[in-house]
């Protein structure tokens, strides 16, 4: 039998991946509406191609903005998905593999959620890096 | 005059900032004593030296008692930390510029805080990564 405490933490690691995975079915098409939609306006942005942190909405809109269409990705695994969760605010982090015109790419994900008081789950931090490739 | 909100974001983003601080310290030495008790049972932590993250206190002290006073950082710099909080859950992300013998590396990082029931905040993620550095 689940304690309720059990089922709380299921049901949010259930809802933080589902949420997740919609926004990045659009990303690989090279849409960014699921990502920009899904981000909350004090929405921090990191990656490797940056030498600094975004910091707001307005920056990662304008980056997003700069790279709409260009992604495209034909296949992407989510591995050993990780949510730790506290009433408000939930952190997955995972490993991603994709390949892009058949070429395998992989990154490693932190993605913070923030619950809204309108009980929406919003990112405030993306953290996308590479693991160690060889 | 500042709202009781604001009072308290501010405390909380000094608490989270001299917390990680302090654990900098002694890591910069050698001594990752201060980020092991700093850090909870259930954390994740990930840099690019690694394939996979690794998943809780026993993996992380194993890496960390590995690398054990191979680290011995000149000078750090701590650039633009910003903290986003809930009452227990505190998210810090920074740019990190070190030195070692001289030689200049470029980090950033994200660290989650969740506070326990005994009112400590604890580290229950880490991920390490590198800045693009032309």
């Amino acid at each position: 039998m689940k304690t309720e405490k059990e089922t709380w933490k299921e049901n949010i690691t259930e809802k933080i991946i589902s949420l997740e995975k919609q926004a990045m079915e659009l990303w690989n098409k090279g849409n960014p509406d699921g990502f920009l939609e899904l981000s909350d306006e004090d929405v921090i942005y990191f990656d490797p191609s940056l030498k600094q942190k975004l910091e707001g909405m307005e920056q990662l809109r304008t980056y997003y903005e700069g790279i709409r269409g260009l992604v495209n990705v034909d296949w992407y695994e989510m591995i050993r998905p990780v949510v730790q969760a506290t009433d408000n605010m939930a952190v997955l982090a995972y490993n991603h593999n994709c390949t892009e015109s058949g070429k395998l790419h992989k990154w490693y994900c932190t993605e913070v959620y923030r619950r809204t008081p309108e009980n929406e789950w919003k990112i405030i931090q993306t953290h996308w890096s590479h693991p160690e490739s060889l």
